[in-house]
């Protein structure tokens, strides 16, 4: 007998829609185009029965005349004729968090898109939605239209997970691809993206990581069944990367990409996003463009890929819309797999724990003896190379060194690069790129 | 609130496995080894209570000492203190059919990993588990441990999918990258692949395309809405691929992989497996040896694939055990994610109909005017080339021309080919491979 945790079966869904955005309005379109068709899938109608957002007038394409409207979306989320709340505002606080809050607290399920709201605060929103009896649905806040949240929380249930990794941001992705098919600069090919509508005006919680560091941490909570601690996620962005970098690695067989990657291992967790040199023939390598895709290796799964948009008005109303049928039916699962009451606190794993194998490309004055000094600070501190190329000849001007390492630690890394960037031929920072053995 | 088709919350589940093979011994390991992260997933023990197969005393590096042995699976799936049942005996019909009957008649669900089964009688099973009240789950039976039944019946439970394909079977991929990777031909890599274990002494499931074929009719039901047609699927498998066409199609820029592809259009449903030349940046192209992947076309979600491995007792029991926790969470969804009785009869779109591009190979004799005939006969049928190559001199002797055509329709190629093999200077049947453009 299939149940529901928040209206009698048979009876229409009545939904509330926090946010008419670009997702907001491409939910709204959705579950009209397929009216029918969701009705068949959730073995009842799901009707959009009150809507808020911040400008009743604004022209979005869609009929909301005969949708109840509230100015104010908290008021909308506590409303006793309301079924679900679906919260499409965004960001980590504010009018978001008190919508969802709202609605837990009136016992309603809760749909959200926001990676922002649950990486801060999704092990507190998991409680009180258990408290409740209620979901706490967010397919659609990592990795847009891929069902990766089911695939990891369902799907893979069986296993344990190792290890998880994913191209988790669009934006940093497209600009990557696109500078190593023109061979142009990071600002240039941001300028195109932000054109195309790929990239925001402000584009820095994209290409600064913290868009996918979000993501991660959700991940490594669902995976790993522990706290989400965003506040522990290492993270860098694209912006330091250079033409020149993906040339090298291109030539070296890699590929650079944003990748994050969560693991646990020495007693705690690992967290970390970062731009990452992987082979050629990695099959995340192959993931381009405003594409996303999540790695699961789980202990009898073996390796799982799933590769799909991870961002846009359809991708994003499929996911909502699909944690929408599944509370429709009757679904109510944890959170985050197992209760929130239990999930574990993990000691996070510092990036200076780190072994692995690194990528560096100085900027030196074209002289005798650099190479040398370079390689001495490397042997001082036990940095094992694997390759050393110094490219081009231009007697007293600058050329580039490109070093690849065996395994080695980060924190010598650090130490290696403070001492190498000291020296009078190295003319500007020195560029790291961490490999990763995909 | 959760509920249970089968036994009330908080008890054990009690389940019989019929058949204790490769996958039947892989599923009570991984019961096993995880019971304690399985049954908080599934908020309760689940317990097997009973075992079927051919032999109790062969070592399978289990112990089923405490666990009721049933001589006679069929008996087994009946008896009244089993809450499930899952069928790993495998075969269209027989026993394995019998214990699934059994069961469901005894009101049990059913997890299955035959995808000979359900793409035989899979309507009429889904039929049966509905008027029972229970679940007839086979995530197990489609591309092992990739969760894609769950994917597309509930991650993209929103859209409405046009297209559906993938490399279905690891054996026949394992084989065409190993022809292309090493040069070798069909029959040396096929006893590679035996040896391994990759392919059975008997391969012809496999490398016709049967197998491939059986999954395929699963997913277009579930995808189309529609009855499991078997039948009316088009299947070729690999054994006419040789090595010269794997390097022809290389040299072209497309790969040569076993795909299944259903597609809703012209009025009914289109069903084929077919050796199928793809571009070899096409995501489906990347899919390298054993592993299996799947891609679906939603109208918002776009292009999703999903990867891993197709086969093997880890992965199957992995696919196997997280329908069991499903199903003792609660979840009963329709078999075809809608109704059985609802399913469509959808007409079979014949591949005469298949508008599309053409690889074609002849070997001819090296004399003037052979290629004026074959152009000859390809412009009366009105198939424009799109490119054709004569390679190697040979003056008398057999060469191999390739011919790549634009768009054109079926029927008008297999009355080309007719026509130029009987040409006197045309001395093998010309191979030809569909171009897909994915």
């Amino acid at each position: 007998m299939l149940s529901s945790g928040c209206c009698s079966l048979s009876s229409a869904v009545k939904i509330g829609v926090a946010g008419l955005g670009v997702v907001g309005s491409g939910t709204l379109r959705l579950l009209q185009a397929h009216r029918e068709l969701i009705a068949g899938r959730s073995g009842r109608p799901l009707l959009v029965s009150a809507v808020s957002a911040r400008d009743r007038q604004k022209d979005r394409g869609i009929d909301i005349s005969a949708v109840r409207w509230f100015e104010n979306a908290e008021v909308m989320a506590a409303d006793p004729e309301l079924d679900l709340v679906i919260e499409l505002i965004g960001g980590s606080d504010g009018v978001a968090k008190a919508v969802v809050e709202a609605a837990l607290a009136a016992g309603k399920p809760v749909v959200t898109a926001n990676k922002a709201l649950m990486a801060h605060h999704g092990g507190a929103l998991a409680r009180r939605a258990e408290q409740a009896g209620v979901s706490l649905a967010y397919e659609a806040a990592v990795a847009g239209g891929i069902p990766i949240i089911k695939g990891l929380r369902e799907g893979l249930a069986a296993n344990e997970l190792g290890c998880i990794y994913g191209i988790l941001n669009g934006t940093c992705n497209y600009i990557l691809s696109g500078m190593r098919d023109s061979g142009r600069e990071f600002a240039e090919v941001l300028a195109e993206a932000q054109q195309l509508g790929y990239a925001e005006a402000d584009p820095s919680f994209d290409v600064d990581g913290i868009d996918s560091a979000h993501k991660l941490a959700i991940l490594a909570a669902l995976c790993f069944g522990c706290e989400v601690d965003f506040e522990a996620v290492h993270v860098e962005g694209i912006r330091e990367i250079s033409s020149l970098d993906i040339g090298f690695a291109e030539e070296l067989g890699y590929r650079i990409k944003l990748l994050g990657l969560a693991r646990r291992g020495n007693g705690g967790l690992e967290q970390r996003v970062h731009p990452t040199m992987v082979r050629r023939d990695a099959p995340i390598a192959g993931i381009e463009g405003v594409f996303n895709a999540v790695v699961a290796e789980g202990d009898f799964v073996g390796s799982f890929m799933a590769e799909g948009r991870g961002a846009g008005a359809g991708p994003t109303a499929s996911a909502v819309v699909a944690d929408v049928i599944d509370i429709a039916r009757g679904s109510r699962l944890p959170t985050f797999a197992v209760p929130a009451t239990e999930l574990q606190r993990l000691p996070a794993v510092g990036l200076s724990e780190r072994q692995g194998s690194y990528y560096l490309r100085l900027m030196v004055l074209d002289q005798p003896g650099v190479i040398a000094d370079v390689a001495a600070i490397l042997r001082d501190l036990s940095i094992s190379v694997e390759a050393l190329l110094q490219r081009g000849r231009a007697p007293g001007e600058a050329v580039p060194v490109v070093i690849t390492t065996h395994e080695t630690r980060e924190a010598d890394m650090t130490a290696a690069l403070q001492r190498i960037a000291a020296l009078d031929a190295v003319l500007e920072s020195p560029r790291m790129v961490r490999i990763e053995d995909l």
